[in-house]
């Protein structure tokens, strides 16, 4: 019933949500990657771990101003989201070559993205390396912005807009279908 | 256009693909917890990041021997992983409880289960606190495990079954709705 296929085959783990990472260099410029390998780490205090390659441009403009914007894309943004992977910060203004209007954020001064599904400002805390060239960032969620209605108490409301956009892998994405509610437990 | 949330509310980076992580006490007793708090951080080796609270018997369990699995299960197992998620066993024997059948790893000793989309055998390489009582355990994927038809050289066939189980929140759960495919890059 099961097949086995490559140890090093990552998609397994996928789909997941892709997130648009907005970062600032120390004079300021700002930069742009797509990026799933994320995920929350702690809840009290709110704590985020981002895989991140130690060549990227934006590895290295988290260095110099610790701190970056996680924007959440939605359908909608598949193109922008694919483009923003594919293209080196080191080449072109991905943000002006990809239409991305930013807003300001409150608590850092790396702004978000506008029109997204929401955006989270994060504060680094910690870097581990994890192999020869990818460190995990550890960051503290400073303030979080989501769009109104798409979001509740309960999260994203799938059947108002909030469908969070979910990388397959290559040009592979999908978003999330509908609500299933688990039985409560006895 | 958005609006601020508590920056605590970690259910924005929610909906994200939900496991069933079984691990194997130094006696051989097994135990079964649900996580969405994982995700790949390295691609060679293939290594993966999950996120623990050092209280909890996985935990304990992990530490004695080194390794679990991933099981990744779908639409159709979303009462046992809620339910996986709310009891402890500590308290009683979950695998049992929940009708859950394991099937053998190739190259560890903790198995896997029997049913689900597929399964990781990892072992752990590295231990990361990032709070008072929670830890990032980095392991090695060994091997991995996926249900014919359901899995190609793409990843995930949504179209074909497979539909990995997203957690939103509470008993709120989601899956995959149709494969996305982004223009190509210039």
């Amino acid at each position: 019933m099961y097949k086995q296929v490559e140890p090093s085959d990552y998609h397994v783990l996928h789909p997941r949500p892709v997130y648009l990472i907005v970062s600032r260099s120390r004079e300021g410029r700002l930069n742009v990657m797509s990026a799933s390998w994320v995920s929350p780490v702690s809840d009290e205090p709110f704590l985020v771990a981002l895989s991140m390659w130690t060549g990227s441009l934006t590895y290295q403009y988290i260095k110099e101003t610790g701190e970056f914007t996680i924007n959440i894309p939605g359908e909608e943004h598949v193109d922008v989201v694919y483009k923003a992977g594919s293209l080196s910060g080191r080449e072109v203004d991905k943000l002006s070559l990809l239409g991305l209007k930013t807003v300001n954020s409150a608590r850092i001064g790396t702004p978000g993205l506008a029109g997204m599904l929401g955006f989270l400002e994060c504060k680094v805390t910690k870097e581990v390396a994890v192999s020869d060239d990818t460190s995990l960032i550890i960051a503290e969620v400073l303030a979080i912005h989501v769009k109104e209605d798409a979001y509740s108490k309960f999260g994203w409301n799938i059947a108002k807009g909030g469908r969070v956009l979910m990388h397959l892998g290559g040009r592979g994405f999908t978003v999330p279908y509908r609500l299933i509610l688990a039985e409560k437990s006895r």
